[in-house]
């Protein structure tokens, strides 16, 4: 059934029946004007808004609806990972073609509903509209934080050392990928097109899972904040290079990172070995890896993380002063100065990835 | 200059040049990952989301982009306002065609900002995305509320009166003027084509202003709320049917309106006059009205409102029991079952109001 045929009021109730019971955190669950979410006192309520669209931050053929679903919610859940906070609540604003298939938009919903179990989110509300352009979903995002202890960008200083998170490059190798016609069936088994089947298929699906079902970094924002191990911090949403800008443009510092020391992703370094591309541009540029760069001048502290924890941290390099720019040491020793040529929404729109 | 050319980093740089410095409220600004705000002890976090969809809840003919900026705060206050609480902090999400010009955008973004400083909201945060189609702009607002002590759709009994605020009808009138071709310059004067100058010109500026600009009733929601004057409240965004029988709808109740109580508007009278229409459609269904409707046992304590502000409150009917369904009983005397009349996004989309 199309949603034109079906309505919004019966839509929404549908819609209603898929969402579990809310958690204690929940004060009014959704169904009316505004939901209610109790906040601990003297913790301060995170908010955070990102959109997804359609053409723009994925395609149909590369995202299935349950994994916009589910990724809408990882995406924003980052942002609060990112501030040391804990995710709460989570609103999802639709706004869907009248000509769209009822199912699509519901196995959308399911991806949403589970992502938030499994984060321990509630989902609180939610607004549907008709459009007669692209899909957007648009979340907005409620969490915690205790006051006075957020992870800011703002608080790196000369002489830190840079970290990152995880490893880098595999969510755009899984971008590339998909764009090539791999792809993952519904029931969950790898399709590979003829022309990359000599290609190290068993890491392609790392990239694509790392692509289309990302993995906020809850514990690590909340182990960096609790204990104080970091002085900034941010999600790397739009590419290394791009983020770290942002962060050292926001603490007034510069930067000066080592290729050598980039935890490239292996499938990455295996995939672009078969491109016969560098795969620096990757890790650097490519995006939507959503791990946590941050600094830290107590590097101690992040030892307890590194041997209990299974998400690796990596120093890449160090905080310097503002006059210096942001920089990167290449293998060979020489220096290159580093611009926002990550990901930009509009300079870079017309190869929509 | 476009926004394609003009790349996002700058142009959020521009944006927050323009957005004043927070409120008490805000324990992180505009800028980071998230925003921080504070909850006072007991008290609940609101939070809603509204999106305006280009095309669907308006168009560069009908909608000025600062108004786009205005309304889009608005809506989403009066979803506070009907919860009975405070709003304190915005976020606003952009979606924009990469081929607008800058200045465009920025309008929008001063209509927010000035609409915000108006109601004393925080513009906390934002997003902007391009888009292969339609403009769209989704607001997400947090707002506080004592605990245990908001306006919900869900308290109506059996007997208890059934009020409306204001008058209705106003900004669905304003709407179809505009659609015949009525603005408001750039200056502020109205400029009215020549197929319209017989009407009662002088009540048609109230209408657009109505719909362009409509006025959250957050006094009033809040007067409501701390006095238990209402058992259940609503704002009358989609048309005073559709959001009775949601309203009866979640408090499981019937209830039943008089034609001949409805506070119509009296510009709508006026030009329906004109067009030889009979007034009742445009106060049933018209919608954008952003008007609070509730429910009260106590209308001893509205006396105490309605002496002292200038907002009317206006009786319009009596909650019956489930089984009565909503009704409206006509001028006449007979009687006629209400059902989803009023605007649903997807059955009537095509054409876009």
């Amino acid at each position: 059934m199309k949603l034109s045929e079906m309505g919004e009021d019966r839509f929404l109730a549908e819609l209603r029946e898929r969402i579990p019971d809310p958690s204690s955190h929940v004060t009014l669950g959704i169904g009316d004007d505004a939901a209610g979410l109790a906040i601990p006192h003297g913790e301060s309520a995170l908010v955070s808004t990102d959109v997804l669209v359609e053409g723009v931050h994925f395609t149909r053929q590369t995202l299935p609806p349950r994994f916009i679903g589910r990724k809408a919610v990882a995406v924003n859940a980052s942002d609060i990972a990112a501030m040391g906070g804990r995710p709460v609540g989570i609103l999802v604003a639709l706004s869907v073609n009248v000509e769209t298939e009822e199912d699509e938009v519901l196995e959308l919903i399911d991806g949403v509903v589970t992502r938030c179990s499994e984060l321990t989110i509630d989902f609180v509300g939610g607004n549907l509209s008709a459009s007669p352009g692209p899909m957007m979903v648009s979340v907005s995002i409620l969490g915690t934080s205790l006051e006075g202890n957020m992870l800011t960008r703002a608080g790196a200083r000369s002489g830190d050392a840079i970290y990152v998170s995880g490893k880098l490059g595999a969510a755009a190798e899984g971008l590339d990928l998909l764009q090539e016609g791999m792809a993952v069936s519904a029931a969950g088994a790898l399709l590979v097109p003829s022309g990359l089947r000599d290609g190290p298929v068993p890491l392609a699906e790392i990239c694509l899972r790392a692509h289309m079902d990302p993995e906020p970094r809850i514990d690590l924002g909340q182990f960096l904040c609790k204990n104080g191990a970091a002085s900034s911090c941010i999600d790397t949403s739009d590419g290394l290079v791009r983020d770290l800008i942002r962060l050292c443009r926001e603490s007034r510092v510069g930067g000066r990172i080592e290729e050598t020391a980039l935890p490239i992703h292996p499938a990455v370094l295996a995939w672009e070995r078969l491109r016969r591309r560098p795969p620096l541009e990757q890790a650097l540029s490519g995006g939507e890896d959503y791990e946590l760069l941050f600094t830290s001048s107590d590097e101690k502290i992040l030892e307890t993380w590194r041997d209990s924890e299974n998400t690796p941290l990596t120093r890449i390099g160090t905080v310097t002063e503002a006059s210096e720019g942001v920089r990167l040491v290449l293998r060979e020793g020489t220096e290159r100065e580093l611009t926002t040529g990550g990901w930009d929404h509009f300079q870079t729109w017309k190869s929509p990835r």
